[in-house]
């Protein structure tokens, strides 16, 4: 497999060139966001991620995880590199002072996230879902359960996971049934739940999971699910790991892929004393309390999508570059030039959304800006399930041209090339299948405000392609494109909830795929200006221009299809009818 | 995993009421093809598929073969199902009566063919490539050659198997080196073959390699190269196995799929001895007579496109009206509602295509009407690279479609969702890329003839939209994806050959998805013509029209896109560097 070279320079083009890293500056406690710290912080992310991480990839892969009845061995190495990662601090990048943490902008965060997908995702799935429990404890617990493990999380010494699937519960947590009994101030759990990534490993000193359970007494339905901290050591007076809990990993799952990643079933009480726990925010209020942090881990999921399918770009390329084929080297034919660049250009526009949309999560978490940070707020509620469910398609979308760009080898698992794909293609369907973050866009984002959120991104949209009526940009595209965006957007409003739910996909990918331009035009704006004022860098900027100019005239027309699917209604759908038509 | 059901009505449907089975009938040697006959050879097809292949699909995918310098042990049961396919004269079906075959049509054939692919794809891949020795020998081999090898391989005592690829020779044959040196009236090859399918196993008293190589003054590049029956055991005096040759399996690869199918490398010569071969044809002529077989192979692909496309939409299905969210099962939820009727209305479209294209193969090879053939033959080679093509590209959208439906489970190896899309992910890769088919639709069937075979295809299905202007019927979109696909048509003719080949792909697709509506008119018409005189399979004929509005509602729409890259030019791939902007 060829080596993961961490884009750095993409990276810093799209951190500190395309977006406004001077606002991201001006934010409380974001001074030290200084384009010299970037860079240092991104080059040392870059060489960990591929020095450290991306060498165990394809080892965790074809090695996977041990699952014994005391517990999962990880892939070899994997350990090793978990504690360097800890070491260095990585854990805490964005992690809160108070607590350890380095307190960077959630931007930065996004980058190095980036790195560690694409380097190795299996591994990455760890740090990730840790940070999705210290966001859930620091906004909801109780300062006893921060002052034992917040410190600990954020440093990354002990790892966090989210406990909520159960077989019946999947998409609809109103089903979840793991019950919790009182004892004392504390609670014991009962239950069993699956696919918990990460829910049992060996790389850390203790796993502390947070758990959906029901109180004895609590109202069916989803107002009757509360969330628990769960560790697998019940700390002891000191903080330090002590007795262990009666919570159990009594399998592991085989999967298509991310086999180093430990996917386990949990049960809670098979010892009959119950695992001891605690209650997280308010009795019956814990999907609620959840979703406070799904924003940023559904966020995560789309950088997850880009980091693979840069990691399969650079696989293809280095492939495309060195196998000859009709006497040159086969990048150089029509074909496969096009596949290439319909990866790339790919790539640019998501990595600068999944940045610039981390960016509007620090705005709206630090502004000092009332009017300010609501209405970042509602540009990251628009964007999150775009990044999250556009991004993530295009993460196998991509990874699956990989693959056959690689031709006959590309079948071959030795050749590394299938990986990027088995691995990423969970990406659609976990924190949400991409079906719920489409019912999440058109039922809460788009009907629920009455296209506010959606219009005002519109627009900001619409002035980005009206600054520039230049006919050599990516502008007039972008404006047909905003075009069908705006048709579409009042024909969802107009119709009826059931109508707008039949198209919400092809609304969602109708968004990705016109956002998608915008950044291209902001792109080819930066390159070009760059390219007139000189630069010793022509290649670079001239390549940026190339994949907005590819993006809007070989990608963009996409939007073509969504949107006359919008605009065809949903009777295609509706009027069928599941037990007698299918 | 969900059993397999041999889909039997449907395929009647496609055979005797959308296409004109009695035109296939009026053939030479045609007229056993009765509609009792092929009803109780498409029962009992769809009985041996669903009984004896289906069930070793998983287990085969879960043992693979096993591989050792004696030869390669095929998964458990494979070697049994294969001796009952052959007495069962499956093998035959459509094999010349001198030679013990059936003398079947190939539209039955086909039939066939998406029933093997569905149940068990690793297995159905040997007696395809038989059939595709069959017709390499059939029409170049000598007498001598056909008297002891074709009686065996029609039946399928013997298998067969195409050594075409060797590490430096790929989609680029002329880079060809196995080399061929005289021995009396045979030859001796000497060097090594990668990717052959069913090269080894034990299934059969013997295997039957054609194989590509060069005569010692061959000149250089494609015109000299020559085709090699090389056997496994060197046939005795009475035609019965007898000395092992010097052809040996050097090992089986790794692979994302078909892992029941052995994928071998092969030696030529490394006892010194050199492996004996018989020259089929003529010398230096070998690529042009393996292209004789080529349509016939290509349009295999397509079906198994879609018979594993049929598979994960019964599996997806199934799961779908098991699995209960939010009160309902979720085949009740619009947006798996929409995934599956995106998979089921492709489906018939493109079984209606491989039967009809299928169809044109016997026409063009049995008519006994000059004119009559030779318009067949052209729409066979227009048609062959779009149902390669757009077939198995449809093939991996929809198995990856049936992952999603199943959401966390479709990640779960053990539930099979995901091994369809494993295997058919091999599909767009070999018998030609999918990007070989769009530059040979592009460059031989379209730029060659100056666009007379797709003119005449478009002016049929101009035909069939016209034919009906009743709003409610599929016909006014399929006139407006005409109009899409003849302007395309228009804009490729007048580009350059190189900007031609630069969208060739995107024409691909459009040229599916516009085929496609034109079945999706054609289904329409007959449901509707059914329900109108009266039918007690209201549900079956509501559901092809039911599919046939999905199709041209959310599917056509997408044609809209790949004619706007089309009419958007080359340049933005034309004049990117690859060496500078990749």
């Amino acid at each position: 497999m060829a080596d993961y070279h961490a884009p750095t320079r993409d990276l810093m083009f799209m951190l500190t060139e395309v977006l406004d890293d001077a606002h991201i500056r001006g934010l409380p406690d974001c001074d030290d966001y200084e384009p010299d710290t970037i860079s240092a912080i991104v080059d040392e992310a870059g060489r960990f991620a591929s020095s450290v991480l991306a060498p165990l990839n394809a080892s965790g892969d074809a090695e996977g995880v041990d699952w014994s009845a005391d517990g999962v061995t990880s892939a070899s190495g994997f350990a090793d590199a978990y504690d360097r990662f800890v070491e260095a601090g990585w854990n805490g990048l964005t992690g809160d002072p108070e607590h350890g943490g380095m307190g960077m902008p959630r931007v930065l965060g996004a980058a190095t996230t980036e790195l560690w997908n694409a380097a190795n995702m299996s591994f990455a799935l760890c740090p990730l879902l840790t940070a999705s429990a210290v966001d859930a404890l620091a906004h909801h617990g109780s300062d006893d359960l921060k002052a034992v493990y917040l410190d600990r999380l954020v440093s990354g010494e002990w790892t966090g996971c989210m406990d909520l699937t159960e077989p019946q519960a999947g998409s609809d947590l109103a089903q979840v049934r793991t019950r919790a009994e009182p004892d004392g101030e504390a609670w014991r759990l009962f239950g069993q739940k699956i696919y918990i990534t990460w829910g049992e490993h060996d790389m850390a000193g203790n796993i502390v999971h947070l758990v959906l359970a029901r109180l004895p007494d609590a109202p069916a339905g989803v107002k009757g699910i509360s969330l628990f901290l769960v560790p697998k050591y019940i700390p002891d007076a000191d903080g330090n790991p002590g007795e262990r809990n009666d919570m159990r990993c009594a399998s592991v799952e085989h999967k298509l892929g991310i086999h180093a990643c430990p996917t386990c079933t949990m049960t809670y009480g098979e010892d009959g004393r119950g695992a001891l726990g605690w209650l997280v925010g308010e009795a019956n209020r814990g999907l609620a309390h959840m979703f406070t942090m799904m924003n940023a881990a559904r966020h995560k999921m789309g950088v997850q999508g880009l980091g693979v399918a840069d990691r399969a770009y650079q696989q293809a390329l280095a492939h495309a570059r060195e196998r000859e084929q009709g006497g040159a080297a086969i990048v150089e034919h029509a074909d496969v030039k096009r596949m290439l660049l319909s990866m790339r250009s790919r790539i640019d526009v998501l990595r600068a959304l999944c940045l610039d949309s981390a960016a509007a999560m620090d705005v709206a978490e630090r502004s000092d800006d009332d009017a300010e940070r609501a209405a970042a707020q509602t540009r990251v509620d628009v964007l999150t399930p775009i990044v999250k469910g556009w991004g993530t398609e295009l993460g196998v979308s991509l990874a699956d041209t990989g693959i056959q760009i690689h031709g006959g080898m590309g079948y071959i698992e030795e050749t590394g090339a299938a990986q990027p794909l088995r691995d990423v293609r969970i990406a659609p369907i976990y924190e949400g299948t991409n079906g719920i973050q489409a019912i999440d866009l058109v039922g809460r984002k788009l009907l629920r405000d009455e296209g506010r959120g959606m219009r005002a991104l519109i627009a900001d949209m619409r002035a980005t392609a009206d600054g520039r009526a230049d006919g050599a940009n990516p502008h007039p595209a972008l404006a047909e494109g905003l075009d069908l965006l705006e048709q579409a957007t009042d024909t969802l409003l107009a119709a009826g909830r059931d109508a707008a739910m039949a198209n919400a996909f092809n609304y969602l990918m109708l968004c990705g795929t016109v956002v998608g331009a915008w950044y291209a035009a902001r792109i080819a704006d930066v390159a070009q200006a760059a390219l007139a004022a000189g630069t010793d860098e022509t290649d670079f900027y001239e390549a940026r221009q190339a994949c907005a100019r590819f993006y809007v005239r070989q990608v963009l027309p996409d939007a073509r299809g969504y949107a006359a699917r919008i605009e065809g209604g949903a009777d295609a759908i509706d009027t069928v009818d599941a037990a007698r038509h299918l």
